[in-house]
């Protein structure tokens, strides 16, 4: 199912070139004002065009279809759409019988049975990412006054992130990063023990994006390595604050009224410019190809807003489940 | 709600020092042989007793209530329970009013408006997850030929695990380590692009077991390192094998068809002998509070047959519902 | 799936003849007061014993495995478990190889590649109808101040019911019934339009319930013999309360706020003692049997508190899931 | 939610005014021939425009936007969406006010807290069950070799049915209708004992069309006025084929290889020329109000084929989620 939430549910549609993607936004309360401008600034976040990131043109006007009337939401499903207009099918043709190594190429056509569409990476296309972002800017205005922040910490292993990708694009490679995010003023009690945890459900969304490897909440890796005296964050007063936050703002997973701190690891782009070998599956033979068109050096860049919108939708269906 | 999967479907009950813990497993097709002889050599890796681990004694002899008769699945739903008998439940009083730091108690107490059963961390306890090892139990035997293999690769920092567990004993406190899981002679196809990858599921799950911080598959945090022509792993046969597996055999959330390889952070027990300060919810005051009670120094020690099992109920429901 | 409701949510277990059956009944808000005696009322309701309903010996004594603390609800999910005391298995030998007319039976050894436990119909055994009644106690107190009330207004196409009865037993055939049920105090906007309408959860459920054989909400099958001049229920105050309520309470798929109105038909008990023919399972012939046992000559009067069971469930769920 | 099915899963969206309505199809198998034309019998069937029916032109073309790719299906989502162009918006101005009896408008409007979109009943209007047939479209594919035939039987209680039409649109009123479906080359084992019968699941459905006030299986109501020997539908062969059907061709919920079997009460259509009173949702006053605007003498004529197609997309989930 290409489905995720309870009260708040998206489901996403769409291939890179097909005539658009979109998604369906359920359970939004009504009365939520909403006007195309309030995506702007999120899908510019996301948008490609910076040094690092593909120069394709993607304009991400977002249509509301349906669930919006006058400027406010109306309780009904959202379908909001975006139409794909600067697709150049050529640039892919190489990959229907060439799965590009590192994507889903391969596995989409065996799982499809050699009916998806390929063009692209079709459904599995980082493309469909605007409509998550989208999904999350309603989101966010559901969860206030909870804020999420998450920002590129690190990329190729750099804190000067700029100068790593100056590096990679002139080795015309590619390269990963760490998004670190944050969320502020949350309520305690959203989660569910068993098995519907915080974490569960954040890490449930996170490894929806697409180049994701890894999460963790709070101490994460490094708690494999510390003591208990250490790792405990001691409360200091009655609202729960704790002087450390090892536990990532989760508790038994449930929230404890503290940040939610988590970091997530990006992998470097999959598709390089430079000769690979990989699979023709109608000659079933290793054959040596390279990829053409435009693509991310540093795909981590367009992660952050990702990482707030999918976390934003998390919290939105937490937020209207919650004990009441 | 306490459930995950859509066609091998678990649902958890019960609290540490209630009359019994269990699970119920819907979706177990009928005719597979089952006893309760089946259940012990999982439910024995999980137990607490050697070095490191709490000697509380819990016999843990399933019960079969429902769906199987004459020692096969019958296709209706499985009700596995296992009685509570070694409670003490003295050991425990003291944290009615005083949360355990790092534990669930505080977010427990507010959550549920002070209804929870606090004793022994109620539905929250460890306890459960002798639950989840019998529902895996299960789970293996429907998704053979898949074979699942989970071991605590580090304690503490270090590889010789023996020995980091006897100090942490010696100093009254615990330690937290590496669990690492490979899961063989996968198919390719499972799993679903957004949003249920099968990273997304394995982390949903993964983060439903007490002590989890982090989750990485493949090259995990180390990929955010690495560069694009390093990190793609090279198809080289028509299989689909790959000569390296930084992508932990998973591409745009499918499963490629190499091993499943991932790795969980599990922090220390939060539970120690020394003495630490925690809010007193009646006067609303901190306090300095001990600890009675059996702990263990490293829980991670128990944790990787219960990774086996959570990775097993993921796939079982994954194996039941992959295209057709 | 063996699973109802979004965020009141029950899963049913177990078998006729088997240790126990039960119900997992998850979402009950914490600081509900409940105990056992809680239970009593209902479930006599339901009980066979009087005039026209089986003397099998049911103490039907419920369990509080879970979720119960104090005689409150914590808020973690409850099962409620019945032991299976007062069963002759060799009443039912039979039909291991004669499943009989109008059962299950035939279906389930289809369905379950005969592993289905076929003593007393098993999982489809009327038996487990007593977990619905025990979830259904929990509801109604979720759903306060809505009330429901269901009669069996008529038996074998009579008023007199007990007469009718009567008659069915000298017979020694079985009869029918209508069940009738309101529901009052019901607040405006209960039901979602596309595809979970009132109507679409409480008909959902009450087919759950064996030997329902029809549902009609207000005016139902005469709606389709009236005109629109007619039917339209006239509005006569600002609270929405309408003169006549053909709608039986229900607009577009949500609740008016008047009282909801619909009826139930219940086809006769299929197990009678006249000689009937069937299928041998294990020969393949149709045969002359009989069936041994005690029956119910009008299962109908043991349906009523399982009308308002299975409609306080669905209430229970919309109430908890109502826009906010 | 606005959403239905575990495997095969639709989700509903638009208004009857907005810029289109449409349906997300989710869990479509690759590789199913489709194009435009398939679409058109169906939709044909349910167009306004003949006798009894209102004169709106809805075009009715559908855009496929996804998850078909060179005329099959790709095993990605599909939404279909149709354009809203015939459109006057003035016709419904009154409503915004005037909730019309035995319309939504009044619900929707406390529920939706003014924000619902009023224009020709919004979300809740019968435009969006071109979406339904739509999705029938894909489902009756994949049921095959299964096959549904809905019909209207009665209308005003007359098997005459142009006759009844032309009197009520004579008489400027409206009439309902019986519609009576049946399925042939069913399979043994559709369905889930609790709580997803095939009944539950059909009547679900059933009750997501307007306008639908009861549904009945095999013998439905009449089963309350028979006798049990009467009733118990004789297995002849051991396919499992009954001389009688009363069952309707489900047992225990589960199908039992027989044709199944169910009628429908259509109730008139809500709106008519006559002048009724109603609220004035802004004075809080009952007034006299006429509608305006075309409207259907017999909505009934148009919704066997709505029948058809929420009857096959719940068998399809069924098919694809049945026992393995």
């Amino acid at each position: 199912m290409n489905a995720f939430g309870q009260e708040f549910r998206v489901m996403i549609y769409g291939e890179s070139h097909g005539p658009s993607v979109g998604i369906i936004v359920d359970g939004v309360p009504p009365g939520i004002a909403l006007k195309n401008e309030d995506f702007i600034a999120d899908l510019d976040r996301r948008r490609p065009g910076s040094a690092g990131t593909t120069t394709r043109k993607e304009e991400d006007l977002p249509k509301l279809i349906s669930g919006v009337f006058n400027e406010f939401t109306t309780g009904s499903p959202l379908n909001i759409q975006f139409e794909n207009r600067d697709v150049r099918s050529i640039d892919y043709s190489a990959i229907k019988n060439h799965p590009r190594p590192g994507h889903a190429d391969f596995v989409a056509y065996k799982k499809y049975k050699g009916y998806n569409d390929y063009r692209g990476g079709g459904h599995f296309s980082g493309r469909l990412t605007v409509a998550l972002v989208a999904a999350g800017v309603i989101a966010k205005k559901i969860i206030q006054p909870m804020h999420i922040e998450a920002i590129l910490s690190e990329a190729g292993g750099q804190t000067d992130i700029s100068k790593a990708v100056e590096q990679a694009i002139n080795q015309e490679d590619s390269i990963g990063g760490i998004v670190s995010c944050r969320v502020v003023n949350v309520p305690i009690g959203l989660g569910e023990p068993f098995f519907n945890s915080v974490e569960s459900q954040i890490s449930h969304l996170i490894f929806s994006i697409p180049a994701v490897k890894g999460i963790e909440f709070g101490s994460g890796f490094a708690a494999a390595r510390m003591k208990g005296s250490e790792h405990n964050d001691p409360i200091i007063d009655s609202s729960g604050k704790t002087a450390s936050n090892f536990a990532g703002g989760i508790n038994g997973g449930i929230t404890n009224g503290n940040d939610i701190q988590f970091r997530v690891a990006i992998k470097p782009t999959s598709s390089i410019r430079k000769e690979q070998e990989s699979l023709n599956l109608e000659k079933e033979l290793i054959e040596t190809f390279q990829i053409e068109g435009r693509h991310d050096a540093c795909i981590a860049l367009r992660v952050p807003v990702i990482v707030e919108a999918v976390t934003a939708i998390v919290l939105a269906d937490l937020h209207l489940t919650q004990v009441r």
